[in-house]
């Protein structure tokens, strides 16, 4: 089991759910981050320096610093100034990433630096090497016409909108017309890895976004990797509000029509109707898996141990002594 | 040699000096580090979060990286954001070290971590656990009374003021009233040390603030450790201008007149009159050792070695082969 190679892309507190329950799937996970927030102090540190925003990039090694039973480090790194002076809201480790991206000029060796800093076994990427911008295409602004479609930019701004979002794409904010660059280093993981999981998450602003960088999506759609899709356990308010696990599934087949995925994975009692979500998993080219992943406690939580149980059973990795909840979430299909 | 324990006291760039000679003395360096600094990305820090000035402390952890051959952390921590936004002129380490001081609520603690995470072997302490403030009287701001004094408030202000700075006094910046704590670490350090050294630097504001925290000064006073005054090569302009060596011991003695210090040494041809300042070590009851310190390129600047040599030769602890400077020193004096 030791030497399944994973890759988790995403980004904020859906990507810190797979990492948790990864982890405990196998040690070798190379987290791929978006980089296209834009807001608190991820997105005035990009203003302010014109560097890669580092909240999720940092949201990504606290998972895995929590995995590794945690450090100083960590701690330190998730700490956020507080009162209400120009540091207030600032996270230490988003000045320090911040500080390492520009003294060594490449955010993937600053990123590895952080790795050593933190002492975790895993690697963070981002998915791109440089700063993105979403744009949203909204209809229901417009009172009038509500089918009316207007243009939102920005990852705070979509990831909020009043109104429903039909259309992502992402812009280079360094170079514009031209499409987003993506990480080497990321596509080579995509490449190499055994298993790929994307999502859960902001569908929109956190999942969507790696299938719209060219490279990283022509990667995802090559790889030999199994691919796994990880479903939310809830609608997010604003960008995904109303919307069933199978619209999940027909929104990413609209943005990348050429990516099939292997496996989708989703809560048994957040699913109304199991058939038509394994129907629309079968249009992906993959099968659906339902297990009880939510944690029993925190609302909108996936249980990182109930998500590793699913995921071993998604990738044939069979069952460990505890596991049942797989068994009823596949006669359930 | 290898078992002498050395501290130096002092801030700025005059510890820097102090502290690249002391390593090649010795290995077993601990730095005691002023923390009345009200400018800059310190004086901001201390402002904002009520934390300890970071910034002379810093400086410290810069001098011993160097020392060490350096690493990426150390040149981390000295990196200040540029531009002019919220961030711009803060250095990465003093942001780190205050996201530090803030988790582990222990500034000794955290400056401990800060030696583990640069790799150098040295160790820096303040000379108090709390931000402490730089009191000057001073004359000469009053052009109808030359003589009349005033009192003014803050390190820059004291630093930079066009009057002639008579006295300096610290006080507890959050305990009003009271004199200043002194760090139990440092003076165990100080009491432990087989030497210690004070200056070079601003001498009333890095230097003397030492001999203004009650316990540091007892522990000053008491230690059996031989006691080495390293002095400036030149007057610094405001707090200084125009004092010779000789008013420079003065003032010391004048700011704590049970002090007594074993060694002054001076730069060769920094000294006017050199019996003169014989005469005035001794009245310190040490005696003086003139080297050629000075470094030959760079103006103001200490030579890490030559200043070694001379620390080895005021300390008894032989010459190596290339030294000469220190004999002519003597037959100076």
């Amino acid at each position: 089991m030791n030497n399944v190679r994973a890759v988790a892309l995403g980004g904020g507190h859906g990507l810190h759910a797979t990492l948790s329950a990864v982890r405990r799937v196998t040690p070798d996970v190379t987290a791929v981050v978006t980089v296209a927030d834009d807001g608190g102090s991820s997105g005035r540190l990009r203003r302010e320096l014109g560097l890669l925003p580092p909240g999720d990039l940092r949201q990504a090694f606290a998972a895995f610093a929590a995995e590794d039973g945690g450090t100083l480090w960590a701690e330190v790194f998730q700490h956020r100034f507080g009162g209400d002076g120009a540091l207030a809201g600032h996270a230490v480790g988003n000045l320090l990433l911040a500080g390492l991206f520009e003294v060594l000029g490449d955010p993937v060796a600053a990123l590895d630096e952080a790795c050593r800093l933190m002492g975790v076994s895993g690697r963070v990427l981002p998915m791109s090497p440089e700063p993105l911008e979403i744009e949203g295409l909204v209809s229901g602004l417009d009172s009038e016409d509500p089918a009316a479609l207007r243009t939102i930019r920005g990852q705070v701004a979509v990831a909020t909108t009043p109104g429903q979002v039909r259309r992502v794409s992402l812009r280079s904010s360094g170079r514009p017309g031209r499409p987003p660059l993506a990480c080497d280093e990321a596509v080579e993981a995509v490449l190499n890895a055994d298993v790929v999981f994307l999502g859960p998450g902001s569908w929109f602003t956190s999942v969507l976004p790696h299938l719209l960088v060219p490279g990283l999506r022509d990667a995802l759609v090559r790889t030999t990797a199994t691919k796994v899709l990880v479903l939310n356990l809830v609608p997010q308010p604003g960008e995904t509000a109303g919307f069933s696990p199978e619209r999940h599934l027909d929104v990413l087949f609209e943005h990348a029509p050429d990516l099939r995925v292997d496996a989708v994975i989703a809560d048994r009692d957040s699913v109304p109707d199991p058939a038509n979500l394994r129907r629309a998993a079968e249009r992906l080219g993959g099968r659906a898996h339902l297990g009880a992943v939510a944690d029993p406690v925190v609302a909108g939580r996936h249980d990182p141990d109930a998500l590793a149980r699913t995921m071993r059973e998604a990738l044939g990795l069979g069952r460990d002594g505890e596991h049942g909840g797989g068994a009823e979430g596949r006669e359930g299909q």
